[in-house]
């Protein structure tokens, strides 16, 4: 049997965006009984990480939290609710690159994109390779989707642990909840905390396997008038086709017209966060991903 | 032929809630082509409404714009920027029950539930009966929804108009658009211009007929907790399954330990407006009707 690194100081995070219900229906549920998220070999946390966003509904009071934990913004001078919350999250579960860090975060979101149970991470190992194998292996609504970045770089609240998952679920109008996407949330995060503690008890069993692997490519922008304004539409076609191909001349934007606009770049890739509601403003129609097979 | 009545003055109006894009999208391309929505003898307004709450892409600034237009709010000391903009709107438009009212008021909205293009409207004479019957008959998308409630009493902006139509488009995430709803909606809204200019013009023709029609019955609330928590989803069963008949014993509500909650009520009743984002701080999970058979 390998030997794997261990895990022990383990957060699972829900309501960094005050629109998204799941983590934080999951939170409130594992809190009133506590032996459904506890493990032997683990110390697991969870935390509520925006509760005033939370108690009005919205993604953010200011500004976007999981945009404000790299080194650089946690040591400046950012005065924003959200920039003064995530110092305080950073010095509380963390701090970032300190040996208190946590082994691994788990950050729950929900998406209006057709996003499955997507979980994003930018820092990987031998063993995490194993345990997001392992993790799709078991439910194959999970998509694994890697986005390499630095860490101290990376802006997003899971950074602050050793290894970061976004757990990205949906497709869930915000501030709404559906049960089945409650439910597969759920029994994706008690996979995982079984998993973790099989593999700090060296009982993790993992036969390393040919998966798909979806890397993050870059973001498009929607076609947009000399006002900014958008000028055109996902296309029908590829509305909720999150992880399908998208090949040189498909159908990617339908404006207000009816003309079609397609995928002009010589590339195959594979788009997600499609038409998520909190990227309109931030600029993004879609991520573009490539779809890779990988032995892990 | 019949004798019908005329409809000069007509509003389309969007953007009441400012996180539903539809209307305002078409408003805006309509706007730069004006012969879209022109019509020899109608005189068609088309207003924005409350443009600080689409600037900022929320449903309002300080309270639900859509609830401020009853004569008692109207008349009333309410001082919140959304009463205020609804005396602004009621004085240009209308008033509402004056001489210079609109014959007809078009107000599009968006929800997150599966409402097709819903025509939802509180007064009705024989001429608008068989309006929305053609329109129904020419776009099976279409659903009509009967809401009976006092002119004077009721709250929403189109009851400014001595007939008043919200047109319900869904299922669409708030801020988000979907092509294929925006050409849906533009295309009932150009019909219904069409069918005006033809009343108005003693050219409409329609043979009365069989059409389903969905008469508001009750709004009921998602099962709570003691802290007015929501305890219980819509059944995944029920999710988007508006307009479909549920039965006495049908599951309704999934609870968070997956308790399925029945539809105890000795009715058949017919659910509307599942699981729609703006509801729950209204403390309503779903409007259910009543469906009939009528002859319009």
């Amino acid at each position: 049997m390998k030997q794997h690194e261990k895990f022990i100081k383990v957060i699972i995070s829900g309501g960094v965006h005050g629109n998204e219900l799941t983590g934080p229906y999951l939170i409130r549920k594992w809190h009133e009984s506590p032996q459904s998220f506890r493990r032997p070999s683990l110390q697991t946390q969870m935390i509520l990480a925006n509760t005033e966003a939370l108690l009005i509904g919205r993604r953010y009071v200011e500004e976007d939290l999981n945009r404000c934990f790299s080194l650089k913004r946690l040591k400046g001078r950012g005065r924003s609710r959200e920039m003064l919350l995530a110092r305080q999250l950073n010095e509380a579960l963390g701090p970032k690159g300190s040996l208190q860090e946590p082994d691994i975060i788990f950050d729950i979101h929900n998406s209006t994109a057709n996003m499955g149970c997507t979980l994003i991470f930018g820092q990987i190992s031998d063993t995490t390779k194993a345990l997001y194998a392992e993790l799709l292996l078991q439910e194959p609504r999970i998509r694994l989707y890697y986005m390499p970045e630095d860490r101290d770089v990376a802006s997003y609240l899971p950074t602050i642990g050793k290894y970061d998952v976004c757990v990205e679920v949906g497709p869930q109008p915000h501030g709404t909840l559906q049960a089945e996407l409650f439910f597969l949330t759920e029994s994706v995060m008690t996979h995982a905390l079984d998993l973790l503690e099989q593999i700090n008890t060296s009982t993790f069993k993992h036969t390393t396997t040919e998966i798909p692997l979806y890397t993050h490519y870059k973001n498009i922008d929607f076609p947009r008038d000399e006002d900014r304004n958008i000028s055109a539409m996902i296309h029908p076609e590829r509305q909720g086709k999150d992880y399908q191909e998208l090949k040189p001349g498909d159908p990617l934007f339908l404006d207000f017209q009816g003309n079609t606009l397609k995928w002009e770049e010589n590339e195959v890739v594979y788009p997600v966060f499609i038409n998520e509601h909190a990227y309109y403003e931030k600029g993004i129609a879609m991520s573009l991903t490539k779809k890779s097979i990988v032995e892990w």
